[in-house]
């Protein structure tokens, strides 16, 4: 049985890498209890809560931590008619603070994850090795069979070209869970009481050119280098479909970042995924996902931008004049989505003006 | 300190998996004491021993093993012309081996692997583990985020395309090295000490598109499947070349499975590999290799194979053509190895007629 780490008595990190550059984003419409266990890893840092539901409720966070909270009042405010692309009770709302916030970098987290525990019973401060993935370069065009080569004690093995072992910046980090694994409602009905107790120590590259599904739990990126794709789409109220949001972004980050030539990490650090969702819930909002997905891989996999888009906007603007013309035709929920991620980069682009002369 | 296992007291084990359908083919030129170790897991197997150097010299085989020996004049004996593509005074002289045997499933060992250990001290079954990596499925056209989705404990997460879940035939499963790690001359001499001490508990499928440098220390593959494919090329004696055996035979590998539609398993089993070779010796070999790579690797990962390639040896002859015209105009010795490619296929068809009707 996999436990959660207990974190009373680890001293707070006062070193804590990058506080100033780094802004953790959680969506939530409950008390941030779960944040106690996280205080000795996270409190250094300025948390921006998304309040999604009913805006007159309060949201008690513990005491100590550093934090601005958004309800959807909030949200209507600053961006007046563009708050139309913000999802509303769902947790796509989340991107809402990664438009806000002024950092660099991003760490979200979902309110019912914990601090996992490595094999050797150690608690995993997630947010160190998310850095620790973001800070050293990504190896997406040829595999390397001990994993990450930048990390210690390891390296390229005999056969990786030279001319590739500096690698390139890393945009994502993508961290994975123990306990609860992320799995979709099917799955969850066919085994109610499966749990990942395997604890995988690595961390990889995604090759160039493959696709994945990049879940929004425990996931970290550097939003000067792919921010504006990082938009979670159109689910939730008033929508066909829910928890696809970070699907929906996952295959546009990956899109762009392959032809922007940045790379996206995956694995360590764990977390411990306390609760699973209701597998019949999930069934409902998922469904429409589930068949539309088997269109919506193979656009993007056939997705091919052009050399003038050189900036995320320009990527992502193309991307949606794609999405427009091909997915449309599935349904005129993608010609909503196509819109709404132009609403969203207009948005972006508002909140955060061009700064370079 | 990584230390081999201990496996003395291990019974045998006569419940052998696969035992009358796989042969284990090692290369040496050496007594194979080795095999000592070894003996609780492969004794129940049949050996193809491929003796390289010196035929005069006698190899002992410890007592108990069922095997067959080639030496140099046993190839020329039975290839006669067709042995020139054999090579001599290298490893690659074990594809050889991966000719004459007549079973469905090749696992092929250095003779200074020994037995790892895993976290929890218990010796690797490293032979066990590849033949459930080649009986299970691989996931070559989407990342599966938690591994091996086929491995007991772990799925498929959420956002995996359904129709992907059935997956494809595993051709390759490509074992990794505790302690000395499989790197080039030039990290040797950079990390003389640097050990691999980081156990990896991961499976998973090298996705389509991607190319890998396939190490032969510990290699298992499915002949029927792509053992035509698994060509060493030419290096060692009279070659401008060596050490790059393996990586030939994996650029090739995997351009084929990708073609073919198969699948390719890196991760899991560890051996403990126990001997650095020396970097200078090694440094020597390789040096061509390493500037060549730089361009033999684009002219792989853009290699196209036509649709008429429906067959492995269709495919190989294609590919053999592929690199007579573009790779030849670096160095006459593609031009070689182009034509040594067809003698190959040649001396597989021989050996192995095709049986069905």
């Amino acid at each position: 049985m996999v436990e959660p780490a207990n974190t009373v008595g680890i001293p707070l990190n006062h070193a804590a890498l990058l506080k100033d550059e780094l802004d953790i984003v959680i969506p939530t419409i409950r008390n941030l209890d779960f944040l106690e266990m996280w205080r000795p890893f996270l409190q250094p840092y300025h948390l921006i809560i998304v309040q999604d539901g009913d805006p007159s409720k309060t949201i008690a966070v513990p005491e100590g931590f550093d934090y601005e909270l958004y309800n959807r009042n909030d949200i209507n405010r600053i961006l007046g008619p563009k708050a139309s692309c913000i999802s509303f009770k769902d947790s796509a709302c989340r991107c809402f603070g990664y438009m806000v916030s002024k950092k660099k970098y991003i760490f979200t987290i979902d309110d019912d994850c914990f601090v996992a525990k490595d094999p050797s019973g150690k608690a995993v401060n997630a947010l160190e090795q998310h850095i620790k993935n973001l800070l050293c370069p990504s190896s997406p065009f040829f595999f390397n069979t001990l994993y990450d080569p930048y990390r210690e004690g390891a390296d390229f093995v005999r056969g990786y070209p030279f001319s590739l072992r500096e690698g390139v910046s890393t945009a994502v980090s993508h961290g994975l869970w123990l306990n609860i694994p992320d799995y979709d409602a099917p799955t969850q009905l066919v085994k109610p009481k499966e749990r990942n107790t395997r604890y995988v120590d690595a961390v990889m590259t995604i090759p160039k050119g493959t696709l994945f599904p990049m879940c929004g739990m425990n996931l970290a990126f550097d939003r000067d280098l792919i921010g504006p794709a990082m938009y979670f789409g159109l689910m939730g109220d008033g929508q066909p479909i829910g928890r696809y949001d970070d699907m929906w972004a996952g295959w546009c980050v990956k899109v762009i970042c392959d032809h922007l030539g940045l790379g996206v990490k995956t694995g360590l650090p764990y977390i411990y995924h306390s609760k699973a969702s209701n597998p019949f819930v999930n069934l409902k909002k998922e469904y429409k996902g589930i068949f539309w997905q088997e269109d919506i891989i193979p656009f993007f996999q056939s997705a091919k931008l052009s050399k003038e888009a050189v900036t995320v906007q320009q990527c992502y603007l193309e991307l949606s004049k794609l999405v427009k013309e091909k997915l449309s035709p599935i349904d005129p929920y993608f010609d909503k989505l196509a819109d709404a991620m132009v609403t969203w980069i207009e948005a972006w682009d508002e909140l955060n003006p061009a700064t370079k002369a």
